[in-house]
């Protein structure tokens, strides 16, 4: 008894080392988990991560003087309570206007390990796309200018920008510089990163057959990297999206949308760039038929769905912040 | 030397213990130093505290989906980060409607220690205030029921709710008590509440002055207590308020309308029940002249203005929560 359970598990450990590799073999690749790494693949030379920085940027994340209104802040429509999204299919910012593409907010979670940022790509990283739904009408709709004159009149944010930046000049890209060095630090590495790592424990039975059905199936060829998504691809491929006449989304100039994360999937919904799928069961039978142009059986899609719950992350831990109050000098809010 | 600076030093301390005696007299009343005598303070004995209540209650104040949006939390308008407030004349809720009579939202910081809540006080304590803005369609918009189902479709909450109330059973008074439990522990002790308890060299010179200006003048007769305010006060007494027709806010049926605590005062702006006034020295200029009927020096309100510092309290820390995923069961959120 002994020796054959021995044996049982030593092939089990052997046909779970093969899944890893099919996984890295697939592209599939973990959040490292050595500080060190993770610093260096987080990072952005062109916005150097620091301590003071990320403090800072945490403050402006949950800052709502930075929307015209004083009410909406980042952490409005990328809520870090609930995924870092906002549970609504399309977002809705100042004056309570929906997004007028019917587009839903990604998650901010793990976004560092996006290509590109916006369903459309259209930002490089994160400290760029932080500069639009401020600015943005239907967002946070506050101009350039008045962002920075919130900001500089209180004197608290005069020495944080100092500690953050070496120099205590405010100005709206370093705002949006430091909200990005936050957002870069919201990584959140769960049990299959502990498996890709080495740790077989880490999956159930069933989490890693659906991870054989997801890499056999071909989902992989657009949820891969660190990200499990990430890149740029078209959508759909095969079959038109069945939702497709809800918003007037079309991708980028290319017709390529960026592939959404699956990290944390089953704390993101509603789904797609329109937001109109609230059941991440029906999601996976939709993506089945337009990319890949198969019909996934019921068995497969619980299958996937079942290894979803592998990809639940540590949130971090985000103290909320204490923000400095208003002068005389600030402008007043406008809410019309 | 060494002697007279004895007797200075002495006599400075006589000169203190009268301020502090004075201030007693006048009805001010220090935030405990002991927790247990804190804690006996803030208990409602039908709604008793415990620790995993007031957790569950921080979760649920934080929760978007309580509101028939998924959007507004109690913390959209008594925002931790920034006094407790929201940072605008009037309230915005659901559909981004304004207060229909202008009023401005209270700081949720030791409105634990007022007689009443709500600027009527038509609410005798946190839990029965809790259970207005959820319900109210320009604040929260959502229904008893919709807010029971959508807390019970979340199945982490249910043993929360054990944890916190013996039993699972969720119900929205059970929601509201919970809210209340966590806002009762928003208390945040200052300089001032030192200084009442002997520690000399909590205030500044400048801050003690600013305490005897401020009991002589009067203000103490409404703004005193634990609360520095929080009782029903007739307003105006003498003179009609300068801003009085913008809102339709008459107080309750005789009139009266909930006194204001002044802790924290300097990061709570704008001021009065309707919010028009963003300087604190125009306010103090205004409470002279409407309530006490005597006209300030610039030096009296300067000085009242410089105790006021004293009163910005320790804000707790606040963890921000994870909080549930939403299941199939969970009520959508409806933005109409």
């Amino acid at each position: 008894m002994k020796k054959s359970g021995l044996i049982i598990l030593a092939f089990s450990g052997i046909l779970s080392a093969s899944l890893v590799d099919d996984a890295m073999k697939a592209g599939l690749k973990p959040i490292p988990s050595s500080d060190s790494e993770l610093k260096k693949l987080i990072d952005n030379p062109n916005n150097p991560l620091n301590e003071a920085k990320v403090m800072l940027g945490k403050r402006l994340y949950f800052e709502p003087r930075l929307s015209k209104s004083n009410l909406i802040s980042c952490n409005t429509c990328h809520n870090l309570a609930i995924g870092g999204v906002d549970g609504v299919e399309s977002a809705v910012g100042h004056k309570w206007t929906t997004n007028p593409h019917h587009l839903n907010s990604p998650t901010v979670f793990n976004a560092v390990f996006m290509d590109k940022q916006f369903w459309d790509g259209r930002a490089k990283d994160l400290e760029e796309q932080a500069q639009g739904p401020m600015q943005a009408e239907p967002e946070m709709a506050i101009s350039k200018e008045m962002a920075v004159n919130r900001i500089a009149s209180m004197p608290e944010y005069k020495s944080e920008f100092k500690k953050a930046f070496g120099d205590d000049n405010i100005t709206f890209k370093k705002i949006a510089d430091a909200i990005g060095a936050f957002e870069r630090t919201l990584v959140t590495p769960s049990r299959f990163d502990n498996f890709l790592l080495g740790d077989d424990s880490a999956l159930s039975k069933d989490e890693k057959e659906g991870l054989r059905v997801f890499i056999s199936k071909g989902c992989s060829t657009c949820h891969n990297g660190v990200g499990i998504g990430g890149s740029m691809q078209k959508f759909p491929v095969i079959k038109s999206y069945k939702y497709a006449d809800i918003g007037d989304f079309k991708g980028d100039k290319n017709g390529m949308v960026k592939t959404p994360t699956l990290r944390n999937i089953l704390k993101t919904a509603p789904y797609f760039h329109n937001g109109v799928v609230w059941d991440i069961k029906e999601a996976i039978d939709i993506m089945g038929e337009t990319q890949l142009g198969i019909e996934l059986t019921k068995a497969e899609i619980d299958s996937i769905a079942k290894f979803f719950n592998s990809l639940n992350g540590k949130i971090p831990d985000i103290s909320y912040p204490e923000l400095p109050a208003v002068t005389l000098k600030t402008p007043k809010p406008d809410i019309n």
